[in-house]
């Protein structure tokens, strides 16, 4: 491979950019002459926005900091790339601009909708007998890419997820039965349950932890929910619940939308939720009387870096490797994989899979590491996810704050 | 002093459990015998609900966990002692539980209505010839108490603040100019902006920071807020702005209060505030069609004691030590104050201050310290602040999430 490309697509996460230094890590040592990134994903390629990595990452200070540094090192997207019927001159674009920089290969972090764009790209190459290679790396949060055991980016949210709660339990336990406060935590997840079931991992020794789980795999019924708390109440003098952003009725109908109706769409179609805490606990305060309290997570989830996993660091790092490894094997339209060997002690390697099989597919909660008797996540979830989340990688810090790397 | 009691008070910090040790510490050193911790403060004193600390610190790992866990390990509470006029049954209690305890002094962490507390139970003890003594310890992220350069708990607030923003402005700017996001993030601080001033420390070397700060120092004025957005948009493709949830207009009139009328009121009667961002990224979505998102860093600010400033551990415990001592030298009704000797390099030292100069006072940020053309903090506010974020203690891992010290 002469030259190669990277970009990176979707929400961001902590560990996109470790993704990133694994692709050019390995495209250095196989002698690759030129690591592009594009700036925006596939919106810059086709503006030809390119950066040459060389000129950040051959110094290893700035791949060290890049490794800390969270979302889009590159700039990101929300490109969907259209359907080649009728839209061949994007296609035409795509691949002049890769014969123009002599680009063999072309790496593309994200989720399911960034793999569709790997899909198309690859499938195009094929039918019309282009040599260039197209490989999927695997990044989202929110967990739910099939075939993978499990996403980089997952494993730092986690982390964030059940520390953050943790620190909110003790913060809301701080005073007595007299003044029970009902903390309702919102998290990330539209379909998928995996980063509210994280909450789970925030039980100590003592068995002390979020009181109630609630995913969205599951029906949400309002008055169970309204019952639970007042159960709850009864023994206990602080209350933490978590909900997924997620979470919706028996006809699908989001817990958000009782509050207010109208909801912006995103470019993939999606809903935008936000709110669900909110709604709950102003619905628990007027059934109940109970001072309640609706923290969202938002954002500092995904982002927060000087908390990340370092097993998560190191396999991003490692899938952007194995990318370019199989790249340079002649792999094409394929997405890396994690495979777990074993989860105690944990053991995990990479592999590649068939991009059909996985772009547009969500893999969610299995329902039966759910116990919905008492809304916690079983012991299947625990010994799942508690791996993922151990390890850390200590920030580099100038005056008090963890450093990132940006660019120019 | 044959035993002594401590107490913590008010909304819980990051480093409030270091105040209990360093009082712990240095009474071990002065041969005090038990060391009380009154649980869930005054108002579980009046219940002679106490543990004795040597059943916790003797052992040097939990005074490690301790140091890093957050929010009250006592259990706080927000009893404000009545008026001794007509109340004199709860004065006598509360000094027939110290002589039945031979309890000789009685330390208070807490802010501005805590050290009222003490103010009230030393002029008690001084007109009806009591001989115990009582010593305020500051403890407030607000960092709004009087005369002590600045307050226990505040630094750390302030680190994950700037951290956290700095997190968020990364995640912020990984889409592109068509996609710019204006995310508004609220802070705590009712009445004094220091916390969202802290926000100006998460600017870098590239001067990539938060593109306004709105503090409850200045009447907010919702036209001009609008308009710097408007004009921020022009060259920037993301905004992060940082507002107080303190914020109001030349009325007095609350910015959330916008959108939704009542708001409960605390044992105080302060207002319940929360939703100024909320309120703000409806607004501004409204007139200028912008996508935005609205953050409140909520109780996270104060509990995350992952990434708490080792200067203000290390302060913390300072402040609850020299409480003790002076309390040994015979000193009552006075809090513990900290006295900044240089900024670069950083040195502060402790000092002791009439308890009648503090309590109920509020300090606000200096206007003068507030760049009022460009929404952001002078270089005042910064060497004041920068210090005291400096520095981290690790925390203490168990199956990847940081471990904590609870009470029995």
């Amino acid at each position: 491979m002469k030259n190669i490309i990277v970009g990176q697509s979707g929400g961001p996460t902590s560990v996109i950019n470790s993704s990133v230094a694994g692709v050019y890590k390995k495209a250095k040592e196989l002698g690759v002459e030129h690591v592009y990134g594009m700036v925006h994903g596939i919106e810059g390629f086709l503006e030809e926005n390119f950066i040459d990595l060389d000129d950040y990452l051959s110094d290893n200070n700035n791949y060290e900091l890049l490794k800390r540094t969270p979302a889009a090192f590159l700039g990101s997207c929300r490109y969907k790339l259209p359907k080649v019927e009728g839209n061949e001159d994007v296609y035409e674009k795509i691949f002049s601009i890769l014969e123009k920089h002599e680009i063999d290969a072309f790496f593309y972090t994200g989720g399911n909708d960034s793999m569709d764009t790997i899909k198309m790209l690859s499938d195009y190459a094929k039918e019309h007998n282009k040599t260039q290679v197209f490989m999927g790396v695997p990044k989202t949060i929110d967990n739910d890419l099939p075939i993978t055991d499990h996403c980089p980016g997952y494993g730092s949210c986690a982390k964030y997820i059940a520390t953050s709660l943790r620190e909110v339990i003790r913060d809301n336990a701080s005073f007595s039965k007299n003044r029970l406060t009902v903390c309702i935590v919102e998290i990330m997840g539209r379909n998928a349950g995996w980063l509210t079931a994280a909450a789970a991992l925030a039980k100590d020794e003592t068995g002390e932890g979020v009181d109630a789980i609630y995913l969205p795999e599951v029906d949400f019924e309002l008055d169970k929910f309204i019952e639970n708390i007042k159960k709850l109440s009864e023994t206990k003098s602080s209350i933490v619940v978590a909900v997924s952003e997620g979470i919706h009725d028996k006809d699908g109908k989001f817990i958000c939308e009782l509050s207010d109706g109208d909801r912006s769409v995103d470019a993939f179609g999606h809903k935008q939720l936000s709110g669900t805490a909110t709604t709950l606990a102003n619905i628990i305060a007027k059934e109940t009387g109970f001072k309640t309290r609706a923290i969202e997570f938002s954002t500092l989830q995904r982002a927060a870096s000087h908390i990340a996993s370092l097993t998560d660091i190191n396999e991003a790092e490692m899938v952007g490797e194995k990318a370019v490894e199989e790249a340079n094997n002649g792999n094409t339209g394929m997405m890396v994989t994690l495979v777990r060997k074993s989860s105690n002690p944990y053991s995990c390697e990479t592999g590649i899979y068939d991009i059909h099989d996985i772009a547009n597919v969500e893999k969610k909660v299995p329902i039966e590491w759910i116990d919905l008797d008492n809304n916690q996540m079983k012991q299947e979830f625990i010994d799942y996810a508690k791996p993922l989340i151990i390890g850390e990688l200590q920030p580099i810090y100038k005056d008090g704050i963890p450093q990132h790397l940006l660019r120019k």
